[in-house]
């Protein structure tokens, strides 16, 4: 195994964990060195940068080619800090020179019905819902690796959700469309850590032929011990994997307003039938 | 420009609607270059090609870390066989040796929460649900770029969800997992057409600040031709895009029972609240 392989495979699953890879690319080393960052510069990106993002996030396969995914691209600071303050005052928003949110577009295909007077009876599904956002979460990540590639940092901002009547309202969405992530991008500040953070062993998510549940005390005590280890170098506080999961799900209120989402949904324009 | 980035703008863009994009990478090439596979050889991949892929996949960013997704190899050909049946009897499905079902997997949180005696409140929401498939969908996207950097060919399958239920049963997905889609892996039969697919321009989808609708009948206009022509050089139909979403959103029949997943998701255990 070639050194950058092994050391990205260290890095990722830790040395007691890494699979038994084959095949490597530099794209593939690209990929295991991803980080979400947390702290920006202010500097702007260069010329271009945005239009290149997007032909990228364009690149991505699309349910049926029907490209049920739109982004806005909000570099005004006072928009940007009301964004900001609907993700629970995630910093970074204000910080990045572009935060682009990543929209579920059902409204272009609704204008086309409306304009061939034809009705789309499909579109009021939970599936075509469900398209748009993969959609948009396909489109979105190859955003991301070109940013990478680019030596730009970025980090998803899913509590856009915690409020996405309010979030259609500030970017003046039309029905049919609903913001599912924010993105920040831009350089990382030179205080952000950046060490790639540990996963799951390969044996706790993937199953071959059937789905088959592994010793799974066992994986996560072993993750436990190493994401406590990671926590400590990079945010000083040591939690582990299972007190964040029970942290993030257990109480409906860590939430923070998405146990809302269905029924703002729904008022958005999406009856997910 | 440089050749190889005007020309990968134009096949994606065509001529009139290439994009002012700046700065580039051999990466963005890649994704550049991206297409949908619906042929392939049966030979196997190397050994190995599963589990680096995996980790390409285990690398992209995850909802707070919790790691919502799983996912399930399958190689058997009758297994494969049964998977094809439900997704419209896709060939491509039995050809291509590895077929990669994605799950959004909730069940995993769900056992954590048994094992610490902890009830997990935001488990039944629709945000949740929603957090696992993008959670899915990203870590896909990133072996989809893995697996095209190695010269192999993908598709999606998102005709899975015609059948969630049977797809779970299959697989003996536990409650609280669902296949979100599949995907073909392998090298691209000889005679698989593989031309870039041209996308709506970019001024069609990319916003700046707040949404506001752009000319888009000129817009589509424009593109219906080119994939018109896309369409007569690759599999002879010739249809217009407008015409293909109308196809695709018209008719509740052209869901193909995926107007019935809402309530098939309930029953594998998301209640979607």
């Amino acid at each position: 195994m070639n050194d950058g392989k092994r050391d990205s495979l260290i890095a990722r699953y830790g040395a007691d964990a890494v699979p038994a890879a084959g095949p490597w690319s530099d794209a593939i080393s690209l990929l295991l060195n991803h980080r979400s960052i947390r702290g920006y510069k202010r500097d702007a990106l260069p010329i271009g940068t945005l239009e290149t993002l997007i032909a990228a996030a364009q690149s991505a396969a699309t349910s049926s080619n029907m490209q049920t995914w739109s982004v806005v691209a909000v570099t005004e600071p006072a928009l940007k800090a009301s964004l900001a303050a609907i993700a629970s005052n995630q910093k970074h928003i204000e910080q990045c020179p572009i935060f682009l949110v990543w929209l579920a577009d059902l409204s272009r295909a609704e204008r086309i019905g409306a304009t061939e007077a034809t009705r789309l009876e499909a579109l009021p599904y939970l599936e075509t819902f469900l398209v748009a956002a993969i959609d948009a979460a396909l489109a979105a990540q190859n955003a991301v690796i070109a940013a990478q590639s680019l030596g730009l940092a970025t980090v998803y901002i899913g509590a856009l959700r915690n409020d996405v009547g309010r979030v259609a309202s500030l970017l003046k969405l039309p029905p049919g469309a609903f913001a599912v992530f924010g993105l920040c991008i831009g350089y990382a500040a030179d205080e952000a850590p950046s060490e790639v953070k540990p996963r799951l062993a390969q044996s706790a998510i993937l199953h071959r032929e059937r789905y088959a549940i592994p010793d799974e005390r066992g994986l996560r005590a072993a993750y436990d011990a190493k994401l406590a280890a990671f926590s400590r170098r990079n945010d000083r506080i040591g939690d582990t994997w299972t007190q964040r999961v029970i942290a993030r799900l257990g109480k409906t209120t860590a939430l923070a307003g998405r146990d809302r989402m269905r029924a703002a949904l729904v008022a958005l324009g999406f009856p997910l039938c």
